[in-house]
């Protein structure tokens, strides 16, 4: 089955200008995207890293057998939410084989900016 | 001969809005770039992964030997059409070696947004 | 030494509208970035294939060593030039370690759009 | 634990236009996100590969355990400066395991175009 059980994403960072909150799909957000294409469900859990502080997490997720889960960053509250304007990176660790890419959207101009490239995995 | 058998692009969203009609190059889309470097034609097929449903597919096509397919998920029927502003995931299988791109094309606010990156294969 | 061999780039497009000529850094292109790390000059060979007709190349270069070129695809000639608004692909072949970037500059639309990724390769 | 000790990215230019230096975040940048996912302090040395000229560095930094930092090529400066307007590449080798992604912010045009991609390693 296609997939690694730990994935690393260096670049994280949310901006917290951007497009009013009337429009969801266009507020500036960070996106893991992870699939897990296998037959069991995967158990998830991410770790956040800064540049001045410890590490926070972990936050754990159930990605379904089968399924995708497109997860933003601006969504995690548990432990504690990501702070916005601020540098992170993350791991993200797995009891089955998934994959993981990962996705900006910034609306802080008015207009869309894009980045996306497959995580880091080995 | 450069290529891999199976490919996985976590992120997949084709936005509804963006350029009208009359100009496809700048309607919002979103693609799977397949390249067959090989001497063999190639056997390809799609399956799309959903967040709360079973996945759609396979999508079949076939990749001529030394030949490149910019393949729009916009574009796909059979099975199934893919449904807009939705998340998706998608695994590509080929009987020969291939490579694959993802890139997206968004134009929702009028200008022109990219993303692009080499898929996961193992 | 750091790098491969061979790369390939699935993705391929460069858009015929944009920024006018006398801005070069703004018109529209597709780059092949090779970095050539090593001790030895490079001799690499590039072929493109595309969606209904034979590849086009080899076109040949050489990247001396502890250097980096920044290869416009627009300014491809010899033995032929790359069509515009064309899908295309490229595998990129070399004597030494190299290590290949894909970018493109979209400035169709007035503004700017970026796309960037890691080549593929084995 | 996860990361590589040698990366590199052929991609590098920074635009020497676009916002104004009154909103830091806003300047076109290019930048190396580096995670230190380990228990050891890591030391990190980049080279940066030009063109036409000898390569610059190293450029020597230390990335703590378990900490990111991201680190804007427009920063450097000792053993000299970073040109603007102008290709190059780099190489990014650590004595402890890390992961490297590479971004670039351009605001040349007043909106906002991002890419972004895993760096290379082996």
């Amino acid at each position: 089955m296609v997939g690694k059980q730990t994935w690393a994403i260096a670049e994280g960072y949310i901006p917290s200008g951007g497009a009013g909150e009337d429009d969801q799909a266009m507020v500036s957000h960070e996106t893991a995207c992870i699939l897990n294409p296998g037959e069991t469900d995967a158990q998830v859990e991410i770790m956040i890293y800064f540049n001045d502080r410890d590490p926070a997490g972990p936050y754990r997720h159930t990605i379904a057998a089968q399924r995708t889960l497109h997860l933003r960053f601006n969504d995690l509250e548990d432990p504690e939410i990501v702070p916005r304007d601020t540098d992170y990176a993350s791991v993200i660790s797995s009891d089955q084989p998934i994959v993981v890419q990962h996705t900006r959207l910034d609306s802080r101009r008015g207009g869309v900016a894009l980045l996306s490239t497959t995580a880091f995995s080995q």
